[in-house]
Parts: C-alpha cells; structure tokens; sequence
C-alpha cells in the first residue's frame, strides 16, 4: 500500500521552445505509481491524495446538433440521461485525482477498477488496454498517454486518461489546459468529418493533436543541436560539456515517452475492437506513422548527440596536442640555452669568459641550436 | 553432485533507501545452483545444507471465514484435513532449506522433484514452470522470484518460490520476514477482493507486492543519478570515480534481477493455466505494466549513467586542457626570457653590459616578448 | 492544426558527387508534416501553402501505340475520357503542391483523402499503404518515395508520390526535373518490355531508376573515407575533425532515407495487391536487393567512419604521447644541470669557485648525468 | 580436401580455478574443422590425423542388472550381441579420432557419415543434428558439446560427441578423461532414478554434468573481476592494463563457448524425437535454464568488465589531471620569480643592485607573487 | 541505365595469408551493379563491358561414365545433345561477362533474364533466387555466390553464378582458376559419393569447397590480431595504430561477406525446391554449420579488435601518465631549487653571501626540499 504518491496535479516540466533558455524534462524521478493496484477500488480512493477541484464538460454531438455543458453539479448530471439526439457524448474532466468524482463517473460507466487505479495516480507509462464485455460491464478501451505542450517557454507534460466506449469517450486530465481546442471547435463546425463521425474518431482526433504537439519540441532540439555542433567545431570548452549532457539526457528521457506512444497506437490500429471503426484504424494508421517519424528523429537525434560528444574529445585532445607542441617546442628551444647560459655565469675560473669573442661565439651556437630545433620539429611536422 | 553452494538462509545485500550510505548489490559471485538436478529427491536432500528450523505458517479463508495457524507441529499439521469451509489455504515456509520439513511437504502435496530441487538452493534466476497434471499428481504451477527488500539501510535480497494448485499456495522463503504484511491484513479484511478471490489471485497479491517494493530501490538509484551530475558537472574529480562505476555496476546487476521477473510475470498472463483464473490474469496484466516501466526506468538510467562517464571523461579533458594551457602560456613567456637573463648574467666580456642604458632596454624588450605572447594566445583563443 | 510548415517546392540539398566541395544532407531539421491529417481534404486545402504553378504531363502507351501528351488545361484533359487503345496511362505532375489540381485528379481519380493529405506537403517519411477497393472507391496503391539525384554539384532530395490503379499511374512530384528521362525513352520505344507490360511494370522501372541514383551519392562517400582514412593515419590534426563529424552526421541522415524506401519495396515485393502484377513483383525482388546492398554500404561505411574516429583519438593520443616524452627527455636533463650552474653562479663564498679544476669537473658530471639519464630513458624504450 | 587439422587428442587450455594463475583459453586460433564434410567416409578416414590408442567402455543396465566392461578387443565386441537384460547400453570411445575403430562403430550401429566426418575432427561448434530413420538407417540423435574442466591449475577443452538411439548411447571423447564419474556411480546404485530411467535420461544426466563444470569456471572470472575492480579503483597502473585485456577476450571466447550449448539444449528441449522420452526433455529444460544463468552470468561479466576499462581509463585521466596540476601549480609560481632572479643576477649596471633595501623587497615580492598564486589556483579548484 | 561500372574481370584482392605483407579486402569502393536489371536482356547486352574471351568446359558424368570437354565451338556444342548415358551435365564458364555466349546459353537453358542480368556484372551481394517453372521454362534454382582464394600471397575475390536445373549445373565464372579441382577430381573417381548423385549434390561439393577456402583467410586474422596483441601489451606506440584500424576495417568488410553467404545457404537448405535433392539439404546443413562457426570467428574477432583498441588508449593513458610523472617530479623538485640558486647569484647586496655557512646550508636546504618532494611523491605513489 506505498508505493510513490506525487503531488497529483503536478505539471511537470520539459525543454521549452526557444534552444538557449530549456526547462529539463522530468524523468529522473521515479513516476507515480499509484497503490497496490489490485486493492478494492474504494480502499484505493481512501489513500489517494488530496484533490483539487474537478471540472466536468460535456460535449453532446450529432450530425445537425451539438452541445456544450460546463457541468456544475456532477451527482446531478450522472443522474441525467443524454438527449435523444446525441450521437457521440465527449466527457472531458480536468483534475483525475478527485476520487469521489472519478467514482461516481466509474460506477455509472462501470469502468474497471484496475484503469481506474492508473487515472488516479499520474506518472504512468502510455498503454492501451482492453477490457472486453461481459455479463457485468460493457467493453471498454482504456488508453493512457501523454500529452506534451509547451505553455509560456517551458513545457507542460501531463498525463491523460481516455475510456473508449460505443457511444461515449470519457477523458481524465490532470489539470485544467490542454492542445484540444482545435478539436472543439471542429466539432462545433457543422458538416466536418468529425461531427459526423462516431466516437472513435473523436479519440482518434485527439490522439492526432498529442501528436501533432511533439513536433515543436523536436524542432527545440534539433536547434540546439545545431547550436551545439557549431560551437563543438569551433571552439570547444567547458560551457559546451554541460549542455550536450543535458540534450542527450532529455534525449533519453523524450525516448522514453514517445515510444510507448507508438506501441500504443500500433496496438490500437491493428487489433479490432468493438469500439474502434475501420475508418479511425485507417486514419490511427497515420497517426502511427507520423510517430514513427518522430521516434526516427529522436533516434537520429541521438546518433548525432553522441557523435558529438565524441567529436568534442576528438577536438579537445587535438587541441591539447597543440598546446603541448607549442609548449614543448619553446621548452626545448630555451631550457639547454639557459642551461648553457647558466654554465658561463658561474664564478668559478672558466677559460672561454677570458675572451671577447666568446659572447658571438655564444649568440651564434644559441642561433644554430634553435634553429636546428625547429628544423627537426618542422621535419616532424609539429608547426 | 557439487555445485556451488551458498550459505541456505544469506540474506544477500543491496542498495539501501539513502543515497549516500550504500550497501552493493550483490552478484557478482555466482549463485548458487543446487545439487544435480535430476538426483533423486532424496539423494538430494542428504546432500542439502544444513537447515536452519524452519516455522511455518498457514492460513485458510473463505469469504465469510479466515484462520490463521502458525505451524508447531509439522507432521501433525500435514497429516490433519484442511477445514471444509476453506476456499484457500496459503502455507507460508520461512526456511525453505530445511530439507525435511521441504520433502514433507513435497509428499503430500505431490510437488515435483525438479521443483524442490529449486527451491532447496538460493540464487536461482527466477522463472516459471507448468508441471501440467498426469495420472499421478495433480497440475502444478511452479514459479521462482526474489524478493528485494529494505531493511534498515540495506536491502535484503531474498528467494522466493510459489507453488500454486487450485485451491492452496504454497511459498517457500529462505528467512523470516517478509513484504506481505498489507496481504495478511487485506486476507483479515472481510470483504476484500483478496479475499473474495480463489488461490491465484492470492499468487497475484504476492507477486505485486514484491514488484511495488522495486520502486523505493529505484528511487535511490534515481537520487544518487542527479547527485553525482552535479558533482561531475560542478568538480569532476577523483571522488567521482568510484561511485560512477559502483552505480552502474549496480544497475548492471539490478537489470539481470528485474528482466526475468518481467519475462516470469509475461508468461504467466499469456499462457492460460488451469490454476490461474482469468480475472487474475487481467490483474497480472497490470503488474506487467509495471515491471515493464520499472525496466524502462533501469535502462534510461543506465543510458544516464553511460552518458555521465562521457561528460566526465570530456569535463576531465576540458579541465586538463585548461591546466596545460595556464602552464604553456607562463612557461613560453618566461623560458625565453630567463634564457636572456641568463645570458647577461654570463661572465664574459659583454659588450652590453658595460651601458646602463642596456637594463631599461632588456626590460622594454622583456615586456614586448611578453605582450606578443599573451596577444599571440589571445588571437588563439588560449584565454 | 499547426505543424512546421516547409517551403512546398524545396529541392532539400544532400552531398554532390565530388568529395572535397560538399553540400550538407538535409535532415537535422524537423521534416515538414503537414496539417492535422483527419481534417476534412477541403479544409486541409484551404490551410496548404501556396503552390507553384503545376505541370501536368500523360503519357498512354500500348504495345503498338504511344502518345505523349503535355496538359495545357487540365480541367479540359480531366473531363476527357483516355483513348481506347490505351492499355497503360502514366500521368505526371510536377508541383505537387497545387491544392486545387491535386483535388480535382484526387476527385476523378477517387484518392483517399488522407494520401493526398500526405503528398499535399513535402518531408514525410517513404512508405507504401494499401488504400483496397470498397463500395465507393476502386482499389489504389499509394506509394510515397524519396528521389536523391545529383544536380551539379549538389544534390536535390524531392519527395514523390506514386498512386498505382489498374491502369493507370499518377505521379506527383514536388518540383520540375527527374530521373526518369530513360524511363520516358523506353516507354517510347516499340517491342521494350516497359512497353509490353502493365502499370505496375511502370511502377517498377521508376522505383529502379530512383534506386539507381543512390549508388554515386554512396560512391561519394566511399571516396571521402579513403581521403579522410589517409589523412587521419598519416597526419591527423585539427582540419580532420570537422570532416569526420560531417561524414559521420550525414551517413545517419542517409541511412534513415535509405532504410525507410528498403522497407516500402519489401513490403510492395511481399504482399499481393490486385495492381501488381507477379512479374513485377519478381522485378521489384531485385529491387531489393539492390535496396540490402545500399544499406550494406551505408552500414559498412558508418562502422568504418566509427572505427576512424578510434583511430584518430589514438593516432592524437599518440602523437601526444610522443610529444610529451621529448619534453620530459629534455627537461629532465638541463634542468637538475641548470641548478646546477645557477649553484655555481651564486655570488656567496663557494669553495669549489677556487679551483681550476672545478670547470672540466662540472662538465664531466654534466655529461654523466646527461648520459645516464639518456640510457635510463633508451631502457624504458621511450626512444 | 584441405581444412585445418589440429592435433586430435589436443586437450586445449582453459582458465583455471584460482583468479591470480591464469592459463589462457583458447579461442583465436581457428579451430579445427575436419576434412571436406561431402567426401565418402573412407576416404576421410584416409586422410585423417594418425590416431593414439583409443579405449572403449560399455556399460550396460536395466533396473535389475548393471555390468560395466572394458572393451579389449573391439572387432569381438561388436560382434557380439548385447545381454537380453539391458534396458540401456552405453559405449564410451576415449580417442575419437581412430578412424578404424570409428568405422567399425559407425557401420555396426548405422550413424550417419556426414555426423561421423563431425566427431573425427575436434574443434566444432556444439550442435544438436536429427538424422531421422530410414529404409537404410534407424533414427539417430546427434550431439555434439564441448566439455570444459579445470585439471590442476589448467582448464581442459575437450570435444564430445553423444549418439543416440532408442536404447544406445554412444559417446565419443577426444581423451580419456572426463567429468562423467558422479554419473557411472549414480548408474551403478541400484534403485537411482538413472537406474530406472531410458537411455535418453542417460544423455541429460551427462549433459547435466558437462553443464555444471561451468560454473567453478565463472566462478574464477568473478574472482578475477572483484580483485581487477579493486586495483582498478585504489591504483590504477600498468598492471591492471593486460589482466583486463585478457579478462575480456576470454569472455568474449567463453560466451562463443556457451552460447551454442545453450541452442542446442534449447532445441533438445523443445523439438520432439523419437529417441527423447517426454520425462528426459523436462529435466533437459532444467539445464536449459542453468545455461540461461550462465549466459546471464557472462553477459553481466562483459558488462562489468566493458565499464571497467571506462572506470580504467577516467581513473588514469584524473590521475593524469592531478600530476599535471601539481606541474603547473610549481611551475607557474617559480618560472617567472626564477627569471626575476636572473635579471637582477646579470652582469650590466642595474640601479636596484646597489641599495640594500633591494634583496627583502625581491623577497617581498616573491611572497606576494607566490601566494598571489596559490590564492588564484585554490579560487579556481586546482587544490 | 548508368549504375557503376567494374572492370568486367576484374580480380578483386583480398588479406594473403601471410601476416605481416597483407593485401587489403576489397570493399570500400561502391561495387559492381550492373545495367538497370529491368532492361530488357539484348539491351542490357549492348550496354555490357567489352567481355574476355569465354572458355566452356563440359563434364558429364554418370555412376557408370564421366566424360570432359573442353569447347572450342560454342555455337556447334549448344546445338549438339548430351549423351544419353549422362546423368549429370556441368557446363562451367570461364568469363561470365562474355555477352553473346551469356546470351546463346540463357537461350537454350531458358535463364530468367533478371539472373543473366546479374551474372553479367560482377560486385553483386550473393544470394540466391527460385525462378520456378512455369509455362515458358523449366524451374531454375539462381545462386550467386562469391569466391575467396588466396593465390600468390594475395587473395582474390571472385563473383560465381550457379544456374541449377533437374539435370545440369551451369556455373559462370568472372576469371579462369577456381577452387574447384578437387571436385573435378572426385567426379573422376568412379564410385565416389559424388559420382552416384545428382546435379544438386554437385552444388553442393561447389558450394562446400569455397567455404572451405574461407578458413586458411580467417587464420590469417588469427595470426595477425595476436601479433597486434603482443605489440600493444608490449609495446604500444605509433607503429599499432594504422595495422589494428586496417584488421578492423578488414573484418567489417569480410563480414559483409560472409553473412549472405550464410543467409544463401540458409535459404537453400530450407526451402525445399524442385531441383533440390533431400540428401543434398541434408549436406547443405552442414555446410550452413560451417558458416555459422566462420560468423562466430569474425564477430569474435572484431569483438576482440574492438577491446584492442580499447587497450591500446588505455595503455598509451597509461604511459603517458608516467611520462608526466616523471617531468613532474624532477620539475618540482629542480624547479623551486634553481630559484633559490637564482637568488642567491643575484648581484645585489645580499647579506646571507657574506657567509662562507651559507654555502653548506644551501646545500642542506635543497637537500631536505628535495627529498621531502620525494617522500610526498612516495605517499602519493607517483614512483
């Protein structure tokens, strides 16, 4: 019954648009996980965490209608049945973690108790699963995935909830905001595919705009890729060791969230499911690709991250060699000169320092040392 | 017939919940393995260590009934019937190398040989077997995991074997104490789901609770990650080493630990066996999930990590390079001009040195050399 | 609705067939993706970026005929029936961009709106998918590639869709100018095979001679390894690092267009589909093997630029190695003897000062020292 | 009709027991292979090595009986037909490369040429090879493994062949010598259940002995890696270089040794053959799961050692860094006083040279330059 | 219609098997493609290189009969019939890219003319390709392998086409001399194995010798990576670097080599085929064990090059990290001592020179410097 309890609501952060000024992405932490999994679902909600207050929307939509209701008073909305005419019920609930109000809404949908554990607790890893029918329960699809934004310069990640019925989708978001206003107002737009389409088209839809919002953050790092490249080839130091760090290890956290997002969508376009028509595995197949265009590029990403790591050793030590060079040469010149130098200045009786030519005799052995050093360090190619 | 053999009831050690104070991981010597397995039985347990006395306790419960009995008298116990009303009976070992307590057991529950060869010796990879049913004994399923646990500060690590038939688990431990203290509360708790359930649910509990107590580990892991980042990035240096290489030996071998559960847990819920139910496969399900992030999470660390000995390498290299740098810049200005020092401090006739107008002259000429260099280095990028 | 947007009509540039002047490999910058792609085609439409102007060219051949024909208006040509005698109809359009074209063809032509979303917008990634025949619309193969040629010195990387029915083929094609000149010849000359076979005998060729233009871009690769291989073993220095980095960097951008097209001729060579025929789908076998062939290359030539980068560090390592120990020998000799002298040279009452005998002496002990320590150094082989 | 012959009773070298005297493995040199494996039997065996002295040992036993007899004359041996009361027969050969006495065995119990050509030279790559029954030939088992055993200090590579048939084994051995003795005792105690087992329990309970004479083998490479981690953290030298070369290439040459063991009891264990009884293949998947262990093992020993020669190389680094440190820290404090002091020790008219006040003003300002300094190294870290 | 274009017969070189003088592996330069292959075949011939002269040898042979011929008429020999006693007819082709004569025997033989495309043009991947029968031909079974063969002390690499139908065996060589003569001798031979089967098992001897010829070029890797490993365990300097970077690209590109020798074989023994005897597969399995055993020696060899040059950084580390020491330690030592000296030569009052006790004190002073330095370095265990 303990395992990791995070703050519930907590938007965690990742790397911002603009390449110098990054935000890290979490990851290092341990998740969330939520309790024992298995225990009652009402022993589960007495141990979540304290909640901040939900807001319930509903969509009701069909082909000629459509409406919106901010829900006020959710005992009472449960209550009510839907209006004749709706064809597809979106429910939208900001802040999952309201225990109460996710089991009212569980109960009247009979969503399992085990997805209902994983919606309570953020910090998940994205999986679909299938809770087929039975005699108690209708079929239901759970899928849990990540939706990344950025909001201001740092970036948002949440985790969101989507129960997949026949008629119906209920989404569980962790806090109010998300990438889905496009989606609303394609709804209200009569005559659009999606007004016409069932309720697995809306999931579709709304996997798509989590998608579609992974590219920006590609973009952040390919600039900064490119940044870094730059300055790894022309001047490597020590301001360029801590941000290739930090690029590949957001690198390996991004990795980590965006291809369970794939097996996820993999999963929902292949294998059949009561709730999922033939037209949204169609258009999942899409969604699929462009996420397999994304992993592509953060894989690329990464080859190229760790060339460059390799490349900055290969410049600093090609850099060293030159100073030692450089150092080495002015040594050798200067240091048996002095030697010399030193010998003529001792106070003892020396024969040579009785002459007046000694000295240009000096100056030139001197001049024919350090040249003759330089010429045998240019034969060695060292300048 | 001479397999290593470990002492029966080691309880191995691994990384403590504080990041500073760590106890290893063990691993690096080999496990132990048991006798030759295809021994007879009893050949086997005249070769086994000795024992320790092993205490046993069993509990039975129904959904309206539950009785706990700690064990005094084993023969006694194993030759009475089990209370008609009992839906499960879960028989708890501590001890599971006595080996004649084990073969007791063995007897009358009809466990298979190789099975309790298993059991008898520590070190096992975990693993699951389906010894399927036959004329003479019913179908068993057999599963081996370890149990990571925290005690103190040091983490014990524990083999663990289950023997599941349709109606009785048996777990076999190698020493008291363990992580199923919330199981035995919830199989008190009338009207659980645990308690609601047959014998393979209970398997499930089990098996989750050793998965929930994972994570505290790997949040360890996770703490001393950030910490040794910043003192690479911060002061690379010689402390760093030997912690950097601690922890990814460690992950090397938490990894070795945490892959077969996941392929042990996978199992479980693919193949369908007559003792497992399908709501506990449902259930396994999701301790899958779990041990698939828990994977997860041990391999992006061990990316982290083999990414910090890179930055360390490049922050070294960096670093050395700046030391040789300060070293070349005083020494290629001040050999040259020593030597010249040194010449006029020669003892011969120096046409120079007979004009005081020579010392202000060496100096102007000394302060020339020296802005050359240093402008020279500048140009370089040297500083 | 707001992924990047690429200029529609760029011609991406990748390295020229000369080794030395080369223009880098697209790819670090995130590919262009194109709208929310469940949108509704007209939607989509109206959000593309402004097209260039498109020309469109048909081509209808039969074994005996042939006719080529340049489009001037093609609202006229769509309303058009195909002649008669007609067996294969090829239409080509450059300036895929052109929503209102692209939709009228798409109209007559019955293509999938998600396709035509894909090839609306340049930068995706190669892949084949299976539109199959329904109540509406009959079967279609679309096929989205990518065609690297060498124009000049630079290379042009130009995305192309292909749209295979059962008699007809449609290209679309970002910009004017192909490689499929040879294509056009042999379809205009009587008794080839081109001419004899069906539409995706057609398909097949321009696949092949999109295939065929890999091989000198990979030739130019081959050729800078030598030179790089040469410089690194026999000088490696500062100019060798950039090289490598830009060689490396572009083989992974390489290899991840190359993969991609190896996996969509696989794909088309394995799965029947009512619009290609079984001699092209033996055709397109050889395709692919040419396909495993390149990426053998593009592997073979990675793990080499690898293996150089190891060789330049210990190349550098080496040449530093040697460095410093002709400073040490140097060092190690003068300065203990400069000591020396500057002993002898200090202006205090030095006994051995008095003595002629001290002169010759102080050389004598020079020169053992300089000897001794030269023999020390020749025994630990430092020379 | 020329591959490489190595000697054929060559008992190649392997790691011994104790970590610090270490006879290599073999591995580099390209194992023999044997002549062209198409070529009629009889001509092979005349081209084979000349063979030492082989002895043959046939150990008949059904539960009741056992009779064990040192074949001394062959040609009688065969020739004769075995008791009506043996239940199993197994021959050993200790010389398999007699190429008369391989022959007569071949032609009496059927084997097949192509496995025969296998057994007669040493040096193969473990395999398992079906030669089902046919008009000619009854259903033969092939299995050829390499047997490993520490003989004093030494390792000894040894090549094994098993041949089995319904109620026949047939081992051959390139030496005498083996670590089959546990098992001929087992065989001779009546009521074991070896004793009362087929002869396909026979071939496990050998291959079980094979398998377990590997684990003292690893357990000399964890010896060797905790005393190599030890050096590597408190004293990285020259010493530690070539121990962890070579403790990786025999890794490298252990893992191509086991890997294939673990294949073909995987294949033993899961493919169905009429010589396998169902009871022999569980037990076969009890070694297959030691042999994970020991691949789980080598793996985790490559790992460590792999990050080993990293820790190597950081720890030299840093070394590196704190010896050149201390250089320049000397250096850069007393270059530029040591030419202060020869400018004020040459021989020309110096104004400062004749006040008295001059030499504790030098000392003033060698103080104040030194701790100047050390005050700027330590602001910077360097101490 | 413009891939690269080898010379035609072109003998590619390859590592002798002498260590020291070593003849690079072909592979770096883009290889041989040939014409586009969906050309039709007379096209393709007109586009071919200019071809040597062709030779033809016949052999036919039965249990009974075995006849050669060598072809000097072409033309007159494909129009004759084979003898009807002729069992198995092998038509071997000196010079492949001969076109005309390609073309005369492509004709009666009824080769696809994807196949003769490809033989026509050497530096193909081998691989091999079931043309089955249909209507127009015959099945034919299309294997294209390359020839290893060290000839002098260089090694030759030569592309080798198979043609294999019920009866006959062609084969088309790029040069004259081939690895064969000891099959030609074994056919030859009345009652070999050979003689009394069919055309497959002939592919199969082929195929067999040329694996043979494999092993004498890996032994010279053997020889060549243990003469590496002595020198930089020994003595690691300049003259290692450039012989391990060439082992290592050299066994890149023989792997390259070998593995689709093992995927060909692979696929020939399992697939059934028509023109495939049982017996033969039986054989080519063996073969396949023998590729399987040559992988595993490349891919431990380049593990063990791998870990060389990882040894080789760390030694060259290693010994730079003493070369330092040692300028080290004589600096700080002589370094500080030379100042004191400098001093006291400076010619400036100092009262200290007024005293003859200085000079013993001097002495002493550097004396107590210097071995406390070396007692400080002991401790630290520079020496």
């Amino acid at each position: 019954m303990s395992k990791l309890q995070g703050s519930p609501a907590s938007a965690e952060a990742c790397p911002g648009p603009n390449p110098p000024p990054l935000s890290e992405l979490p990851g290092l932490t341990v998740p969330d996980i939520g309790p024992v999994s298995g225990g009652d679902p009402h022993e589960a909600a007495a141990h979540a965490p304290p909640a901040g207050k939900a807001t319930v929307t509903c969509i009701d939509y069909s082909p000629e209608q459509c409406q919106l209701e901010e829900v006020k008073d959710p005992a009472e909305f449960l209550a009510r049945h839907r209006p004749e005419w709706s064809v597809v019920r979106w429910i939208n609930v900001d802040g999952a973690t309201d225990p109460v109000l996710t089991q009212a809404l569980a109960q009247k949908y009979q969503l399992h108790p085990l997805a209902v554990e994983d919606l309570l607790h953020p910090g998940q890893r994205p999986k679909a699963e299938d809770y087929p029918a039975d005699a108690d329960s209708p079929g239901r699809l759970f899928v849990l995935a990540r939706m990344l934004q950025i909001v201001g310069h740092r970036c948002r990640s949440e985790q969101i909830a989507f129960f997949l019925g026949r008629r119906t989708l209920i989404t569980f978001q962790d806090a109010p905001g998300d990438v889905f206003d496009p989606i609303r107002q394609r709804i209200k737009t009569k005559g659009s595919r999606l007004r016409n389409s069932d309720a697995s088209f809306l999931l579709y839809a709304l996997i798509d705009a989590i998608v579609d919002h992974l590219f920006p953050i590609l973009d952040n790092f390919s600039e900064r890729l490119t940044a870094l490249e730059e300055s790894v080839l022309m001047w490597p130091g020590r301001s360029t060791v801590t941000p290739i760090h930090r690029l590949k290890r957001e690198l390996v956290v991004l990795r980590r969230a965006v291809w369970p997002m794939r097996d996820l969508v993999h999963q929902l376009q292949r294998e059949p499911h009561e709730c999922l028509s033939d037209v949204t595995r169609t258009y999942l197949r899409d969604v699929y690709h462009y996420l397999v265009q994304l992993i592509d590029l953060v894989e690329t990403y990464r080859e190229i991250a760790t060339g460059l790591t390799e490349t900055y050793m290969s410049a600093v030590s090609n850099r060293m060699n030159e100073v030692m060079k450089t150092l080495t040469i002015i040594s050798t010149i200067f240091v048996p000169l002095t030697f010399l130098a030193g010998v003529y200045g001792m106070n003892m009786p020396i024969p040579e320092n009785h002459h007046a030519i000694t000295y240009p005799l000096f100056w030139l052995f001197a001049l024919l040392v350090a040249g003759g050093m330089l010429f045998w360090f240019r034969r060695r190619g060292w300048f």
